[in-house]
């Protein structure tokens, strides 16, 4: 039985007033990402270009531009450390897509499959340096060691993932442990930065960690659901990419824990013997539907949404205040 | 036509002097390397451990302690920063190998032919975070300026002779670009953070910076020209790998300005069409004997060995100051 929160507003829940928000903000962040991922070497400000130019939302920095203005900062500090964030995680993109052998990354072909995986690592490493250099011309050995812990944090979360593929016995735990590491770390991150620069206490940081985690957690594992609900042009990149990939989720640990001894050969086959072709694709969907396992694993990511929510709960107001609740409704309801 | 500069020494010259001058020290950075390298995902250290534990020299790590002894520097900073630099290296050796399709690697099978091309990659990002986390309990600015700078510079080497791969027409300057970045710019990094510990002024740093950097363009010249005159059982990689990956190396380079029509065209054919099976590989080396091309890279090699020595003109004496000098001369004589 999946508990259902329900958000109460007029309309569906939008990013757009956290866009409008942080719009100023992040012309100046496009400014620093244009101009500090260009080099001498053409390929890197090439292929670099086509990730960061491609249509991703910038959720990661608008969450630094917008956290700061919660905390009404003034300054101009967290332009630059909101592009260190959206470096690390084009990096972790370049470096995913060559992992996971992806051809298409927000509607668009992959670095990798234009490219090369050759380059894709190079220049992922190349961004992630560049972030570095970022964040030490900055001058924050707090910040630094928030986002090298967060950068340490996430690659171990990658390689646990690697570890679990094709593992159908990977349980919910040591799943949103994985989850925590890979996508969750650097969503903390990226929010708790905006209260170093804001120089608030420790304990407006960790709520604003507390508050960038829960969302982080939310959004993978509504990502998790459309890889199993959506179509390709909704979503992006190729529905069915995890299924394929044999790829533990959330949405699979449920439907093979409730399921019966047929459907759980059927997970074990699919997941480590890799019957995946377009019939088990479908059929693997019906169980995840039949189950309740898709609404279930949305279920979760509403708690996790309401927990981001509530952790914002006695930090400033006003505007700021309502686009990152809305934010959050955004990433628990978007639609598939 | 060579220019040979003597080396004056009665017995070979060894690194030894200088394995035995940091050997206390380099105990320290091994417990450094094999606590840090730790995680809670198994498969980290055990693919790490494999590179780590395996026959590397330690070169650069062992480059920043005999550069602190130089200098008389009594504390005990330099340990976790020479682990950092180890790491460094590691991480773009793991990424290397996958870029390259490695199979071996100090006569050990590569990591990405053991674990695959993904946990390569992954772990090389944890090992490239953790330095950085090492760095930021170091705590000094200049030395996370020097070393992210040095990553920077070492990623946009690596994807600059990506992009000169199969391109025969590459120049000897281009060439030299791209190994001061890929190469020489770690061991220029290695020597200068001695220097930051142990807070000398900025001509020391750019002294040490200097004799790391031409020692790096040494080391490379003569790898270059080890890796078309050796076997592979001495070299404990496969020898051919550059000709093979089409590689444009210095030897490649002279013999190609220097060539006749027909071998202008072998080098075309080989470089950039790959027409480079066993025959090829001993017409190659043929060629890169009988021009020359060989000897005059090693040549080459020795005229920055000089610079590398004449960079420490002045600076710190005795034990120390020989194994560096030391460590040159046999950078530029290592038989094959």
């Amino acid at each position: 039985m999946a508990t259902i929160i329900p958000f109460r507003r007029d309309h569906a829940p939008s990013l757009d007033p956290m866009i409008k928000l942080v719009a100023a903000d992040m012309n100046q962040v496009n400014s620093v990402i244009l101009e500090r991922m260009q080099s001498d070497v053409p390929l890197i400000p090439e292929l670099a270009g086509h990730l960061i130019a491609g249509r991703g939302k910038r959720m990661r920095p608008m969450l630094t531009l917008a956290c700061a203005h919660l905390l009404d900062y003034g300054g101009a500090r967290h332009h630059k450390l909101a592009a260190c964030v959206e470096f690390i995680h084009t990096a972790t993109l370049l470096h995913d897509d060559v992992v996971d052998g992806s051809n298409l990354r927000r509607g668009r072909r992959t670095a990798n499959l234009i490219w090369g995986n050759a380059a894709s690592v190079l220049v992922g490493d190349f961004l992630f340096s560049r972030s570095f250099e970022l964040m030490v011309e900055d001058g924050s050995l707090r910040v630094l060691k928030i986002l090298s812990g967060a950068s340490s944090i996430i690659a171990q979360g990658e390689v646990d993932q690697l570890t679990a593929q094709r593992r159908i016995e990977t349980g919910e735990a040591h799943y949103l442990r994985i989850i925590d590491a890979k996508t969750a770390a650097l969503f903390a991150a990226a929010c708790r930065i905006a209260a170093v620069v804001a120089e608030r206490d420790a304990k407006t940081e960790e709520a604003l960690d507390s508050y960038g985690r829960n969302l982080g957690i939310a959004f993978q594992l509504v990502d998790d659901a459309i890889d199993y609900a959506s179509d390709d042009a909704t979503m992006g990149k190729d529905a069915g990419d995890d299924f394929r990939d044999g790829k533990i989720t959330l949405p699979v640990i449920l439907a093979y824990a409730r399921g019966s001894d047929a459907d759980r050969k059927f997970w074990r086959d699919a997941i480590e013997i890799g019957k995946n072709d377009d019939d088990q694709l479908a059929h693997a969907t019906r169980l995840l539907r039949d189950s309740g396992a898709l609404a279930d694993t949305l279920a979760r990511a509403r708690h996790y949404g309401q927990l981001a929510i509530d952790a914002l709960a006695g930090i400033g107001g006003g505007t700021a205040r309502a686009a990152l609740v809305e934010a959050v409704e955004f990433a628990v309801a978007r639609t598939f």
